[in-house]
Formats: structure tokens, sequence, C-alpha cells
């Protein structure tokens, strides 16, 4: 940082680069806060960027900016859209509770484009920022830049792992295999039954964020400082949602209490504890891949997942199950995103919420880790492993809690005996029931016929 | 325990209370598992109870058992409904993680009554449990114990709260108050504003409850022992879920995917996240009126809470906010349920999750904890704090930040100025502002009056 | 309750049953906190009441009560400590935030006692509560039942299944199996190896435990109301601390800095953690366990877990890993018991945390329940499984991973072609390595040796 | 990426950028893991440098590797230490839980970095990782950067911290203010004592991290691939503490047992249970300094925090406390951190933990962000707030509670009817006391001073 400009706000003067697009406030921002030196999220900036050109659309139709001051600001915001200018936000995630600093940086940096582009003076806070606080432009971003998140990225990346598992599913459909209740030999289940439901704990997932998207759609944006839109004009709220909306292809919506969108992160919250719930099932398929593919030879050895790298530094020919490794860490991250949003949801006192920039870091955290996640769980491990179909037949054929199927003809303290018999003799469970029952072996056949036994029924 | 006889299972004999109604299994349990000498919680025992005779209905009708053992096990189960029958069920939380001992210890009392009443022998496994496994019915009990909590206790309980609040708000809608912003003043609201703010909080937690609600209605009934639904008659869930409905007055439903229902607790997961978010607004709810309330003198002192009890043990004439106190130790307990729920979710691998019985445990803790404490919060404080209108007047007059509505008029930058000489000088806002600005005193007596400030606008 | 009395406190009247031993107070307690219907842990009420005792000793020495009164509330207090009078101590675990309501009730039941004993009145408030506070009496008492837990309950627990893991350590020496990194078959380990990490793991967290416990004996006894220790003798705190080491047996002493020891409670939320990691440690055991459990046959099979019930209702002749699982429950609780401390931590301001009832609950569970579930863990599962021999000899002998101690030799590349190639043709590793290599078989077999590999070594 | 050359691994060909130091292994973790394009933590690259440089040494020592080898592994060591090459490290946190691939990225580089000032081939697995396995180099690179972070940034910071407070306090000394227990007006305490209570509070936690540091140095490294040391000089793991030592000026030791080590994360556990519990501490400290800033009229106003940037986009002349905010954001983010940890820590299966790379980002970023903040939160608050003395002593005089004073004089009963008296009357305590006790106005005087009061006793 050679070459330096003066740049001035309310509490006086100080030196920026001078090649900076942002002035006073957002050089105060990076002096004050030397914390992570993690920006804020692009997604966030991005969201950010978009509504205040929804701003300067509203207030030019509502004539709180002139007509050229609003198309200089929407101008600028277009060429940030468009670009990579993320050197020009450089504050730290973690500022001041309400990310005013992210909000004036913002301000301050399309303020300067749109100066340029105007050729007049076009101001931070008068017209940047005209009919916003912090207190409700920030919570909209939070709002916006999770719902594209979704809409955009997760969303699309677990419909596309639920098609690609339901498509394997298909195709894995003749496999048999020994379920497992408490990791011990259970009754058998076909591998598509398996894949199946991996498959609806992920649609019901999907569901419940679905149903969570007209909330996060809803915005404080018309609040202004304190929920009571001071300084906003009364249409300034949905003219903004409509803008955003025309703008980003998601419908946004005025929130139906601003008090309630400003002083809490409720929202935030109970998006979070769903991601959170999506993590815990991703962790699921994820382990049973891992244990699937155990072994070779001395493990489950039930699937082979696809080599993608040498799997030890010491162990030559060792391969690992790597997707489902980085899935399961992203799960345990965004449980962690989870634990800090909950707290930082706390921390909401009277009219604002006051850990605004952690909230968005952590929320969106999530939605990009899973999103990109899942795409790699699907393609580089579900699409692609094969089944070992000799480990599953041996294994199925010994089971003695294949006599399951007897209770209802036996009753369950026989076929207890039967059981405990097999599995100490070491004999087939037929052979032992032959022993202990009238059933012919014929009849023992159908009735233990693992396959047969996957589609349940009396 | 003087008095004992002789039980016996698949695994031999042993000694059981004289009067206990159960048998060998839980007694089993009982000497297994002494870990924290805390049992199921009786909201569980009552949801396996209803669901034993929803099967035993379902079972007759599908001529699984005669329609006199049905009846003498449905009869069994009215009897354990309508008494205090919590002594036969002693099992320990901790236990086998699939609720098996509890699953057997219901199966047992009910065989043991259903005996008595019908004059011969009722088998706990072959008639009891005929068609279910217990991979089916405790995940099942733990959706119904938990759909039962929230339509019969929490979301009434939120409700009755909601409609405190906005009838406090229409009581106190006179007031207008300092709003805070990062703790500190910021422009005015209404006190019936805030009120408001939170009964919409509240409103989008049981929206989003509500939205969960089918999820937990849909049953793994009928899935058996790993979701294939062996040994189970395949028109057994649709009348179970039928008979259950009918039973309880809430619409059961047979889930779409019992692999999924069996393998994890997704459902309970995603319920006890939004349960949390509910509690994180709880907690914010509960801190406004505590800081609202603190003082009476040093403090905010903006309201007086209703006096319960003394508050100090050594400070005389001390009264302190008890009931928000008590109701923040609920959302801190709430949240500690989840993050335990959270960590069972993912206990689960392939066919079965296996940490049922803690997280029935803590997912009925939380309901009933936040069911019981909301009416509280509304009955004990909401509905009869006083307001302290001297101390919010006083505070209201002086405050700076005021100035706020005049940006639109003279900028942001002019106004920061007024703001900060009124405060350093200690004089009142228009005071300053009719030096610093061409506005005469009538009209900054119109554009900085409190009141109407809190209608927004600009 | 049909029999009543009149009782009265500073803010008058009211009826408490008639046997009851506490008074006003106590049911104003109940009264107003029907939440949980879980009282205060038996464990907190009888430190109380150790503390009361402690108490009195110290007033009488420093003369602010008379000897008589100090020896009836003594008296008052061993008669507590001997029998069962949890009745009396009817107060939820959701109360005031300071525990006041306990407070009282420890006071209101040792008056009455001491009262009958004396024969003339001994106050709560002035006598038995006499140079304390809640504020001081009750983070003392939090600090002394966990200081009572860890000494009493957990470290022999621990120190136990230290000692059981250590001795079937030696038992299962000469077993080697083969090791497991990410799943994957790894260079082969002896069992006893397997069980000595384990071991190391649980002492480590007895360590760290133990590191704490100056900080949990360490007393907010003697800050009284906010710290300053108003009302107190300024001999009290040490005094105090004096008599309860002789009570006890416990070596406790009076903090350095009364007002962190009231203001916050961060001793609790430090034990908590380290109570949380020592969880970690049991789920990562109890896992081990089971894995090496699963099977029989279509698992790991490597051990087999002492057969402590049936397993199923469903499917004869289950046995599951039943401890193993309760263990793990146990460990998902205290991590959420953890986090349901770690927000109570947080809620201090100013001069008093003020959820301290709740913090008491968890604190106290956490521990019970893993110095319960510890035992079990030695006693009926690691002291009792079998080595499944046959099992671990069929893996080891076909592992290509053996390669691994040719890498000095023939380097990463080679060794890395001969594992794979050994896989893919299902041949012995020494076979394809005699093709590789210049190594005569009876090099490798000695180079090859899964015995002498678990020494290490280059 | 314009240019490329072609690499190998034990998996075949592929391509990487011409300039980069790194090989096949890095770019096929490139290919495989666009989850979060957050690399490792540069201290944790740093580690794994400086781990590697002791690896050489200790291998030249034990004739492992040539002199040569050595000598140019260790330059190429320190030319990376002494330059940014991060550019060079490109493998994102989310890839092989193992951390296989920033190890072999290490490997990688320095071997290439090494065959240049050499002259000849220096192998990244056969000579760099000589004696290694990722299983331990990993976990060592965990402890030894979190060891490295406690020392060189967090223990200095929170030192810092406390000598700042401690300064302050001093400076205080003479201010008495209102305490508050409840948020209620309680009885008096010095401003000196407050802040001394802040000290003490992270002195216990220092001392606690200290109590963690020799778990913290003990390593991992000798394990290699399981635990036994396979392919590891008996006397490796003690020559590469002893040289990492040199290195590094921290006593590094080897593990007591390195299949704990390898196989769990129970250390970074603990430590980051720690780590939260002074994250609570930093909440508690933060929370006290926003509320004792509140305001300044409508709030407490005891403290004038230093204006750091403009407080409001929309409110002129508002300031906020931005840095307790930030440090609050910190301590959210650390529980966050805290809880993926947690759930990292429970995801080993016999001999290896394989969320490794989470464990170390967000173990790391724990660390650094307490240690920015805590040094921020010194200088930029607590050094330089003001006192209000004013507000302070106007709360003081009126405050009711004082007369807990009298309490050992006319008894808690009396004393708490002159509080409600003063309170409802709004009198003064002093002139109510006179007319309900024989006290003298002088006598009452004396035990009513505020100041004196402070000092506690009877």
């Amino acid at each position: 940082m050679s070459n330096t400009r003066i740049e001035r706000d309310s509490m006086g003067e100080l030196r920026v680069p001078e090649s900076a697009l942002y002035g006073a406030q957002t050089q105060r921002a990076v002096d004050n806060f030397p914390i992570s030196h993690q920006r804020m999220p692009a997604q966030f900036i991005r969201a950010l960027i978009l509504a205040k050109g929804a701003a300067a659309l509203a207030n030019v139709e509502l004539k709180q900016i002139s007509a050229a001051q609003g198309e200089a600001i929407v101008e600028a915001t277009q060429i940030l859209l468009t670009g990579d200018f993320m050197e020009h936000f450089p504050v730290d995630i973690f500022q001041t509770g309400s990310g005013t600093s992210s909000n004036m940086n913002a301000n301050e940096v399309i303020a300067t484009l749109a100066t340029r582009l105007l050729g007049e003076p076009v101001n931070p806070n008068d017209h940047v920022n005209c009919g916003q606080s912090s207190n409700d432009i920030i919570p909209t971003t939070i709002h916006v830049s999770a719902a594209l998140g979704l809409h955009e990225q997760l969303l699309p990346a677990l419909s596309h792992l639920v098609q690609v598992i339901e498509r394997k599913a298909i195709e894995v459909h003749a496999y048999v295999k020994t379920g497992r209740t408490h990791l011990m030999d259970a009754m058998p289940v076909r591998m598509s039954q398996v894949l199946n439901g991996w498959a609806q704990q992920l649609k019901a997932n999907i569901e419940h964020l679905h149903n969570l998207q007209p909330a996060l759609q809803a915005l404080a944006q018309g609040g202004t400082a304190v929920g009571t839109g001071i300084n906003a004009h009364p249409q300034f709220a949905a003219l903004f949602s409509q803008q955003l909306s025309e703008l980003t292809g998601v419908a946004f919506t005025p929130g139906k209490d601003l008090f309630a969108l400003i002083g809490s992160q409720d929202t935030a919250v109970a998006v979070s504890g769903q991601l959170k719930a999506t993590a815990v099932s991703l962790m699921k398929i994820a382990n049973d891949l891992r244990w699937m593919n155990s072994g070779p030879l001395a493990g489950l050895g039930e699937i082979e997942l696809e080599a993608l790298q040498p799997g030890s530094s010491i162990m030559p020919g060792k391969v690992n199950p790597v997707i489902p490794e980085a899935t399961a860490m992203v799960a345990a991250q965004v449980i962690g995103n989870d634990a800090a949003i909950t707290v930082a949801g706390q921390s909401g006192n009277f009219e604002l919420n006051v850990m605004l920039p952690v909230i968005a870091h952590n929320l969106l955290s999530s939605i990009e880790l899973m999103a990109n996640s899942s795409r790699l769980l699907a393609d580089k491990a579900i699409a692609s492993f094969k089944v070992n179909e000799a480990k599953l037949k041996e294994a199925l054929s010994r089971n003695p809690i294949l006599v399951t199927a007897l209770n209802p003809i036996i009753g369950y303290q026989k076929a207890a005996e039967i059981a405990k018999t097999a599995y100490q003799q070491g004999r087939p469970v037929i052979d032992v029931a032959l022993e202990y029952t009238d059933l012919s072996r014929s009849q023992l056949e159908v009735l233990l016929d693992p396959e047969k036994l996957t589609a349940g029924g009396v």
C-alpha cells in the first residue's frame, strides 16, 4: 500500500490506498478489526450489491433520489457483479455486530463508481444507503444470500444427489445383502432398498428446506434503524422486494413484522438447524458407504468405491474412501457452524441482533460446503461404486437370523432355539430347522430364501 | 423387593418382584442398566401403550391374532392408560440403543394383564408384539409421543403465549420507549411494536413446527426388523396408522420409506433443530423482559414484573425476574438436548439408529419444558407487568439520535454534527438543530416527536 | 396434600403441607415453577446440607450464632444426611437462576428441624443462612457436589475401567489382528496394543480432570451477595472451607477472587468441557467394541461380547452389544449436557451468573452417567469378551498391505505394484513379492510375519 | 493455468501447472476436493514443514537417508519457512480424513526443492516421508501447530489482556458502582473489583490451558501407519522430538502411547473444550462492557468506550461498542468450532481418526481468533474507556438494597420492610431506617456508606 489518498467521514480524516474504491469508513473497519483476516463471503457481498441495486431502483420510483443518481448506482452495481472486485471488500468477518462496516463498504464502493459514472457526487449515506439502515439491509442480505445459496447451489446439488442415488438403486437392485441392526446380522435387504432409504432421507431434508424458503425470502428491508421504517418511504419495502425478485429470479417479499426480522435472527437459526439435520443425513450416508467399502479383506467388503488417489504415504496400494470422508468432515463443520449460529442467534437485545456477520459467514459456509460435497458424493462415490456380489452371497446364506421368518409358524421361543443351535454348531439354519420343526426342506427353502425375505410380509 | 417369582425368556430363568406386571426381559434390563436411575418418560410409555393397542386392533382385523386376544390386549392398554403404572416401567433411559428393553417391558406388562383378563396365555412376543419389531415400534413411538407432545402441549402453549403477548401489546400500545441497537440509544419504538415483534417470532416458530408435523406423524410401523416388513401383514402399516389416529385424534400415516425411518432419526433431528430455534426465540424474549425490568433504579427500569417470591436470602426487599430466568434456563436445556439429539442422530449404521431412547428422552424433555415455561412466561410475567411511564419519557426526550429524522432534509453529515453537539453539551437536540439548520422550532417539534417517529416513513 | 398449615415470609402468608419440613419460600417456588417436575439432584442437596453444616460450625467459632443454635443446625444437617428426605426438597430444577429457592428450601428445612431440636426458634435467614447469600452458597454447592462426584464417583470408576482394560490387554496379548485406518485394511496390531491405547485415552482424561480439581475445590463462599463479602465475617471463608474439608475428606479452599466465582461459572464450563472430552473417548472405545463384535458372520466378528439379554423382540437368537450402546448414549447425553452448560455459562451479567440450577443439573448428570456406565463397560463388556482367533488369523494372512514392510528395501513405488497385483489376482502377497523382487521366500516370511510387524521398526 | 507438465504417482500420470512445486498427488487432491476453496491454515503448513525438517535431521542421524539428502531437505524447509509459498499448498481443508493429501503436498514440494538443491532425485515418499506416515505426521502437526499457537499467540495475548485489565483496575479503583445480581440493583462494588474479577477469570483459563500444554506437546510421531512404528527406526520418535524442540524453542516429547495419539484426537478435543471455556469468559467480559457502556442516556451509561468508527449508516452521531461485539462474535465462533471438533473427535475407528484436517482448521481458527481479539479488547476497549462518575453516584445513593448491611443488627425481616417502604415511597433508605430502627442517622450513615460496603464484612 504505497500510495494513499485522504478520505473523511463524520469522525474526521484518514488515509486510504490510492487505488481503493472504498472510503473512510471501510478503512476504519480494516484498521479496527485485524482479527481473522477472512473477509465476508463473496456470496454475501454479491447479495448486498444486488440489494443496493434494487434499493436504487425503488428509490428512483419513489423519487427519493434522482433518476440519474439511480441509474449511476445501478450501473455501478452491475459493474461490481460482473467482475471480481473482492479486493475492494476487505472488511473482516469479525467486525461490528450489525455489519455496518460491510454496509458502508458497499455504500462507499458503489458511491465511488457511481460518482465516476455520473460525473457528480453520489453520497454513500444519502444516496446509496437512501431509505436503508445497516439494521435492515444486513439482515436482508443474510436472507437474500442464503436464499440464493439454497436456490442456486444446495437444493440443486441435493436433488442431483437424490437422482444419482435413485439411478444407482435401479442398477444394484438385483443384489441382496445381510441387513444389520446394532451392527449385528439381521434380516436381508436389497441393495436398492438401502439406497432408496438414503434418497428418501435427502428428499425429506429437501422438503424441510423448501418449507423454510418463504421465511427466508421474507425480508427485513423497510424497517431501517429499529423496525419502524423511519426515513424509508412507506412503499419502499414492497418495491424493493419486487425489484430484487426481478434481478434475481427468486420471489422475495416484505417481511410480516420488521421488528422480529431485525431484533432476531430466528430464520437463520431455523434454516441452520435444518442444514444441520441435512448434515446428519449426509453423515449417515457417508458412514454407510465407508463401512460397506471397508476391507477389502478384513472389513465388510460389500462394495468397492472408485479409486481416486493413493491412500497412504506409507502403505502402498491402499485406497481410501476419501469422498465419503470429506463429506463426513463437511457434516462435522456444518454442525459446528450451527452451534455458532445458535449462540449468535441468542445475541439480540431489544431492536437488533448484533452477531450478523458471524451468522452470515457460518450460514453461507454450510450451504456452500454441502452443495459442493453432495455433488462429489454423487459423482465420485455413489455413481461409480462396484458391488462385491460374492462377498454378499457368502454372508447371506450362513445367517441364522433368517429363522425370524419362521416366527409366525413356530413362535419366537422355538425360533430362538434354532438360531442359537445353528450359530453354536456352525450349521446352516435350514438343517437345524429341519430337526426342530415339522417343515420340509422344500418348504424351508422357500420360507428362508433371502431374496424373497426382502419383500417382507408374513 | 422382598418377594419374588421366577420368570423365563429365551436366555433362561431369573427372579422378578412378586408384584411386578413385567417379566424376564424387563428384569434383565433393570439389572443390566443401573446408569441414570431415570426411567423412560411417561409420555413415551403412554405412546407405546397406545401403539400396542392400535397394533392389536390391526392384527385382529388382519387375523394375525384372535379377536379374544386382541380384545384382551386392548383392554390391558386401556387399564394402563387410565392409571399410574409407571412403577411397572422401570427400564433406564440408558439401555439398549434400540429401546428393545422398553418394547419388551410394554409387551410383558400388557401380556400379563391380557392373560389375566383372557384367562389364557397371551404371549409378549407372538401376540402383543405381533407384526412388530422394536426396530419399528420404538421409532414409531418416538414420532407418536413427540407428535402428541406438539399437538397437546407445546403448540397450544406457544399459541397461548402469542395471545397473551398480543393482548398485552394492545394494553401497552400508548407507551413509546427509546429503541436500542447495539444496546445504544436509537430511534423510538412503541412498546406494542416490541411485543408484536415477539409474537411474530413465536408465530414463525409455530409455523415451522407445524410444517414438520406431517413428517413427525409419518410412522416407521410396518417396517419391522430392517424396513422390509418381514413378519408384518402388508396391510398392517395402513391399518395401524388408522387405528392410532382414531385412538389419539391425531392423523398418523404410514411412512413413505420405512428404511429411512428405521435407519435414521432424521425427523427427530429436524424437529429438535426447530425446537432449538424456538428456544432461541424464547431466550430473546426472556432477556428483553429481564433487561426492561432491570433496576429498578440503577437499571433500565422500563417495566416492573410481578413479584412472585422474595428475591434474595440476604438482600431484603429484592425482587428478581424469576420466570424469565427459568424460561432462559429452559432454553439452555433445549439447546443442550438438541446437541445430544444431533450426536444421537449420527449414530445410525445401516438398518438401525441405535440411540433411540436418548433421542426420545431429550426430544420429549424439550417439548415439555418449553410448553410449561411458555405458559408461565405468559401468565406470570407478560400478562402482569407494569410499565414505568415516567422512566420511558425521561429517556425519550433527551435522545440526540432523534436527529436521524432530519437526514432526508439536511443530510447524514450535518445531522451527525447536531447529534454530537447535543450529546457533548448535554442540550436538547431541538435546541441544537435550531442553530444548525433553517428549520423552525415548530417544524422541529413535529419532525422530532418520538411518538410520530414510531410510525416510520420519510 | 390434604392438611396444610400457614407459613409466612417477607411477602406474606401462604399454606404449606402439614407434614412439610419446609416453609413459605419453598412453597412459593413449588407454586411458581411447575416446569420439569424434576427436582434438584440428590447429590446437590447433599452438598448443600454439608455446606450448611460447615457454615454453622464456622459461624459458632466466629460468634455469629450461638453455640446452641450451631449445634442444633449441625444436628439437623446430620439427620438430613443420614436419611432420605428428598420429599422435603421439592423445588424444580427450572427455578430462579440463582438457586435462591433451593437455598431457602435448605434453610427452611434445617431451621424447622433445628428449632425442634433446640426448642426455640432458629431462623432460616438469620441463623441457618448466617454469613451467606444464595449467590455464594449455590456456586459453592455446585463446586462441592461436582468435586465430590469426581472424587467419589467418576474418577474411581474411570480408574476401575482403566484397570480392567489393562488386565484384559494382558489376557489378549497373544492375539494379532489386522489394523484399520480409514476402515481399510492396514498393518497388523496386537489386540493388547488396541486395549492399551484405550487405557491411555482414559488415563489422559483422568489426568486432565485431576488438574481441574483444585479449581473445582476453590469456593465462592465468603463472597455473599456480590463478591464483596458483605455480612460475612472476614474469616468466614477460611473457616468454612476448613470445616467442609473435615466433613467431606476433600480439601476445599477459599477462592482467590470471589467476584469471578460468583459472576461466572467458568470452572463448571471448564470441567464440563473436560467431561465432554472424556465422553468422546468413551464413544471411541464403545464404537471400537461394537465394530469388533459386529457380525457374528457378516461383520468383523473379531470378538464376542457377553450375552446379557435377548437382542430383539422379533429376530430370535440375536444378541446385541447393549453395554457399549448404553455407553455411547451416555456420551451423547454428556455432549448435550455440555452444550447446555456452555449456554448457561454465558448467562452471567455483572455480579451473578443466573443459570446456576441448570448448570448443577447438567454437570452432576454428566458425572453420574459416566461413572455408572464406565463401571458397566468394564465389568459387563470388556472383562468378559472372547476373541475369535480364527477370524483374526484368516484376515491377517491375506492382507496385501503387509507389503509396507518392504518399503525400506524396495521403495514405495514397487511395493505399491506388488500390493495391487496381489489384491487384483487374489494371491498371497508373498507369492507376488517373490516375482517382483530378489527376496527369497524365507526372507519374505520373516519380513512379512504379522506378529513381528506389530513390534514396528525398520 | 496455461502451461502444464506431466507428473506421475503410483496411480499413473496427470498434468500439473508448470510452475507448481508440487506433484501428482497434490494435483489429484486439488481435482478431487473442490469443496470449500479454503486451504489448510498457514500455521498448519508451517508446522508441517518444521516437522519435515526435524524428521530429516533425525533420519540422517539414524542413517535412514544420506547426509546430503537430509541437508537438501532441511534447506528446502528453511526456504519454505522464510517465504510465502502458500500457493504451492493448494489442498482444500475438506479432503481425505487423514490429511494424506496435505502430507504428500508437503512431501512433494520439499522433494522438488531438495532435488533442485541436491541435483539428484529426492523422493517424496522414500526420503522426505522417511520413517513417517500421514497417520503420525498429521496428528503430530495438529499438536505442533496448536502448541505453537498457544505459545506464540494465544497465551501472550491473554496475558496482555490480563495486564491491561489489572492496570485499568488500579486506574478506576476509586469508583464505586451499584452491583447487580439478576440484573437487579444489589449491594455496591468497586469498579476495580469488577475488573479484577475479569482478570481472574482469564488467569484461570490461562492456567487450565497451561495444564494442557504437556499433552499437546506430546507427539504421535514414531507410530507411523497404525501406532506400531512400522518402518520407523526405534529411536526416531525421540530424536524427532528433540530436533523439533530445537527448531521451535518449545519442548516437544514423544507420546506415551502412540495408538491413542493416532486412533483418537482426544487432546485436540480437550484443548478445544478449554478454548471454548475461555470464549465463554470473554463473552462475559464483552457483555459486561457492552452493558456498562449502554445508553448513553437510556442505558446504564456507567462507562464510555473509545469511539472507533461511526456506528450507524442511518443514525448520525451513534457510536457502538464494536470491539466487545467483535469479541463476542469470536466467542460464538469458537463455541461453534468446538462443536465441530467434538463431532470430529468421535470419528475415529480402530487405528485412525479420519477428521484430522477439519480438526486442525477449527482448532487453529479458535486460537488465532481469540489471540487477535483479546489484544483488541485490551488495547481498543479496556485500556481507554472512561468512567461516568456522576451516573454511578446518582444510582448508588438511591439504592434501598443497601439495607442489607443492617441484617446482622435488625434481622432480615425488618430490613425487608425498610427496603420495600423506601422503594414504594421513593425515599432514601436512611430516612426510612431512622423510623423503623433505633439507629441514629450518624450510625446509619456509617453503616450504609456504599464505599465502606464494598469492603465486605459483618
